[in-house]
């Protein structure tokens, strides 16, 4: 598309936040970038990781809700499919053309069901966690009724605290229950440990982690001995994907934050002791906000509030600048310390969000930019796909 | 619409959490919904005041993003039009028949600026705020080339520490060159105290109210000695608009989440010390969750997490329940005590927002119930026009 074309001459009208060819200045703010170097050296890594150690990388598709993202994890990161939260996100990855995806979550409302047995048909391999014995009829009647077939994984809780069962013995009477019931097939274990991702000392996450791994592994040995090898042993990610590689007991992982990073992730430590975005992985996600006023001498108001992230984990980071601080955050404002005054209206500032994930969410776009130039316009193609 | 019909008959596919005449117990969560009644009251009670007290009320639009809220607060409340924060959220609203809209925020964007040049074409009367004197050239120079005439506000920092200028001698300085630029009009002064909405003691917010007041008293006894009376002196929130209605120099409030409430809001005391939602207010706006596991006896997951809400201002309360409590909020689980094991997987909860504001921003959808029917479903019409 032609670098001249402005956004006042689109008949779209002004939802698009920037339009291929457009240089970074002219970007509307606030809105998502993507740094594409970065965002393919992140993805690239993380694939040659998975090959080199025989695992199976399954993103999480529910932090970027990307169709775009997910394809380019298959093709640059050897990436098998995706894993999502939703039925709905579900739904957009089946129609964008992912063929396996997991929602790695229960699904118990009626309607919802019907929707998840139905999404076979579209040509995808479609898994679904449950903890509940009740959930397995719920599941296997929808399938019947539509003809299909749904995998099954059981949720284990290893020490997350949210959904999943405990206990070998739960897990070995769920598999059985999911195996004998029509159109259903037992795929395996989703046992993601999210409580200690976000713990700073390597140390302290492999602790956590190896107590996973070992309720994990007494499941594995109880199945095996009933004779339900799991095909499948999924889990793990940003903070803990090694631990699980390391395990021999998973064969899958679930990574996502590592394409994207974000300040909260940024802060946890390696098994060096560095900081995992100094390093380990790059920021590729950046919130793009403009300065609107200065009417203080040092205080700078920029575009970006609490409609332009989730500061659930923190208030985003300024990139690359120790001179000016993001330090309070309202609806449609952030402020900025600028001691020395070194800002002007109309700059522009990259923010590194607190937590990638419900910061996507509230983007309709994330504009592609490489060398200083707008290279792709994509749709954030799940967002708001809550139900 | 016939309350047989399910959404899986809907040609629209499942973007949409509910239709007219569905059981509240069949929508899909999680999702917004909007107490009819409280909203209609609370509304009316607004307009009732309004009235009795001779103020304008430009309802905050920013708060609901909806045209139909915005409709029915001109319909029931007496509300003169809306006052919103983004060029984008003004063309909303402008092409949803709303006729007088204040961007109450500053633009310095070009391509914003020339957005809104052309907005006072649909006929709205359009009024923006500056606090820079370079700015008056940039938004007459747009309103000359589109032949349109743009209204402006000074906007005076009275204490937020966000954008506005500071001192009368500055206020009467841009409102002269405000005069005197083509296509401009100084119509007013803006002053949003949004630093103290949210002080608990009634006492705490009137302190800081009188010092807001005094600073625009000075400013437009200075403006009336130059000839510039401002038309409209704007400002006020659910927090203090019974301190702008009594100073005798503000004629224009601005309120937006008394119409809905949330907790935050919900926590601060009257002038008798009695919290503002348990009887100034009632709650209108409520997150709807779903029990989606309850695999530990002490603990049901709720499908309303961090995508469904934002939490900035503290997690969001279960309403009218003393048994159970939400105690944590992941990216899409919401955790509950439920200590007696009263809570059944399917159960549904009406949450109360910590803050309604950001909450909304991540909704498509406001699904209006009254007697445990949904009555009406309204687009969050400016969802995401964050530009």
């Amino acid at each position: 598309m032609n670098a001249q074309v402005k956004l006042e001459e689109m008949d779209v009208g002004y939802d698009i936040p920037a339009l291929p060819g457009m240089a970074e200045a002219e970007i509307q703010t606030p809105c998502l970038i993507l740094d594409l170097d970065a965002l393919e050296r992140n993805i690239t890594k993380m694939g040659d990781y998975v090959r080199a150690h025989g695992m199976r990388h399954r993103v999480h598709g529910k932090m970027h809700k990307s169709v775009d993202v997910a394809r380019l994890q298959e093709r640059l990161g050897g990436a098998v499919g995706v894993c999502c939260q939703k039925v709905s996100e579900a739904e957009v990855f089946a129609r964008g053309g992912i063929r396996d995806i997991l929602v790695s979550n229960e699904v118990r409302d009626p309607q919802k069901i019907d929707r998840l047995a139905r999404l076979p048909k579209t040509g995808a391999r479609v898994i679904v966690c449950l903890d509940d014995m009740a959930n397995v009829a719920e599941l296997s009647a929808a399938a019947v009724r539509h003809g299909t077939t749904l995998e099954v994984f059981v949720e284990m809780d290893v020490g997350a605290g949210r959904c999943g069962v405990i206990g070998a013995g739960t897990v070995v009477a769920l598999a059985q229950a999911i195996e004998a019931a029509p159109n259903l097939r037992f795929a395996g274990i989703q046992a993601y440990q999210g409580a200690m991702q976000h713990l700073d000392r390597y140390a302290d996450r492999k602790a956590k982690l190896e107590a996973a791994i070992a309720m994990v592994r007494e499941a594995v040995t109880a199945l095996e001995a009933v004779g339900l090898k799991p095909e499948l042993v999924s889990g793990g990610g940003t903070g803990s994907y090694y631990f699980e590689t390391a395990s021999g007991v998973f064969n899958e992982l679930q990574s996502g934050s590592y394409a994207f990073m974000d300040a909260d992730y940024g802060r946890i430590l390696d098994a060096e002791g560095n900081r995992i975005d100094h390093g380990e992985w790059e920021n590729a996600l950046f919130i793009l906000t403009g300065v609107m006023s200065h009417a203080k001498a040092d205080k700078a108001i920029v575009d970006a509030g609490l409609k332009a992230q989730s500061v659930d984990s923190g208030l985003p980071v300024v990139f690359g600048r120790s001179d000016v601080t993001y330090v309070k955050c309202s609806d449609e404002h952030g402020v900025i310390d600028d001691p020395a005054g070194v800002l002007r209206v109309g700059d522009k500032l990259r923010l590194v969000p607190g937590h990638c994930d419900p910061t996507c969410n509230v983007h309709d776009w994330y504009v592609g930019v490489r060398g200083g130039k707008v290279e792709v316009v994509w749709p954030v193609s799940a967002r708001g796909k809550a139900y």
